[in-house]
């Protein structure tokens, strides 16, 4: 039997604490590097990012919206999103579980189900993180792009809102150091209560070594290094960097704001 | 730009040559490593593979094949089984492609199309491989379970029908090696023509220390080894000397004995 799950503080010997939080995001890096390394085989596949009225018959939009809007209808009747970890991308029309509801323990404010950031996410893994460290090219695989495109984005997607839950046991640890500033509306004091620069460097350091750790090719010979990690390092450094620790700390004062209501 | 695609033969600059083919089965070891370590994330999670008419509404059996079935015709819409490398679980009433169909290059003979044994590479997985690997338990998270299941089922599939680009590229390269076996249909003699123990060695050893590589716990300290790796090498190595391997001659038995039709 594999040791105990730390993806997720509700595997079921996880307290909720902030080391079982770090651990699970810890461990969703890994996620993270491995779908991005899997997303690298494909080239950019550009068709299926095209506005195409012809593409697909009676759907307007890019191939992968219909990908990505489908699969989540099929995860969404599934029960996905009864888990407060999971957040759609197409959360409008979203179709109900057709599965009895699993009893998540409440441990976020009601008001976190209201913070959901997708759009954002959306457009900078597209528009900016992509074409990063995809090469260019097209060998027709636009379905298998898609869906591989969409495990990037939920994998991205469940570490921006873990937000949610780091703010909250930070809140639950230390609630007078916040309560002014939540009170204030004033989003820039949180933002600094919120921010440790030596942190997000080690974690900077820490995802660029799992890339390259991930990304290599393993020979049985003992020459380490064959060629170039599948994925360029720097590149998943400068997405924690740019992206997504800042918009993890966007999802914590979201939600810190709304935490007194 | 990252390096150029080995995934697979359709890649833009790959030729058809037995070094591309191989290439192609060692990236898809990486692919089949990853799936199980994030698969090993949750526990076995049994309720969403018990038959049970009350689960879902208006479906019937468990809530995987719900999720695979489903999945499956998103991408099918969106053009997934036009590839020669991929195989639907759910073939019958697969619905049609709403793409204009991508032209892979004509490889295989006509034949390969009807060979298919997702059903034994399903049973092998539930019954056998899964509880090899992950831990007892339930967490509810049974949607994101099955959808983590078919990625493992989706990158075995792959990696085991690839056997027909094997057989093919062997065929072409020393035809009269097996036309009197293929003409006399005898499959053990195929059989026996296909197998090289030494290579199934190294590849046993060389999934084990992907495992290994892939499943450890990266920290910034340079203390290689903490803890366990996620998923156990010696499992890896068992899928592939047990399942992978021979149902990829399976496979290619099946093709070649077509392959003068």
């Amino acid at each position: 039997m594999a040791k105990a799950d730390t993806s997720s503080i509700f595997g079921s010997s996880n307290e909720f604490t902030l080391d079982t939080v770090r651990d699970a995001l810890i461990r969703q890096e890994d996620t993270i590097v491995f779908s991005l390394i899997e997303r690298a085989k494909f080239p950019l596949n550009s068709p299926a990012y095209i506005e195409s009225p012809s593409l697909i018959h009676g759907f307007r939009g890019p191939l992968v919206h219909f990908v990505v809007r489908e699969t989540e209808a099929v995860q969404a009747k599934a029960g996905r999103y009864v888990n407060p970890e999971e957040h759609p991308f197409f959360p409008d029309h979203l179709p109900h579980p057709l599965v009895p509801p699993h009893k998540y323990p409440r441990i976020l404010h009601p008001a976190a189900a209201s913070i959901n950031i997708n759009k954002d996410i959306w457009h900078m893994y597209f528009k900016e993180l992509l074409p990063l460290f995809v090469k260019a090219g097209d060998d027709g695989n636009y379905a298998s792009t898609a869906a591989s495109d969409m495990e990037c984005l939920q994998a991205l997607s469940r570490r921006i809102h873990y937000g949610k839950f780091v703010a909250e046991i930070k809140f639950r640890d230390a609630p007078k150091d916040y309560e002014p500033a939540i009170r204030a509306k004033d989003r820039d004091a949180l933002m600094k209560l919120l921010t440790f620069p030596d942190v997000e460097e080690m974690v900077r350091k820490r995802v660029a070594k799992k890339t390259m750790t991930f990304g290599q090719e393993v020979t049985l010979s003992d020459n380490k290094t064959v060629g170039e990690p599948k994925v360029d390092p720097s590149v998943v450094s400068r997405l924690y960097e740019e992206w997504v620790m800042p918009l993890t700390k966007l999802v914590q004062v979201e939600y810190l704001l709304r935490r007194l209501d």
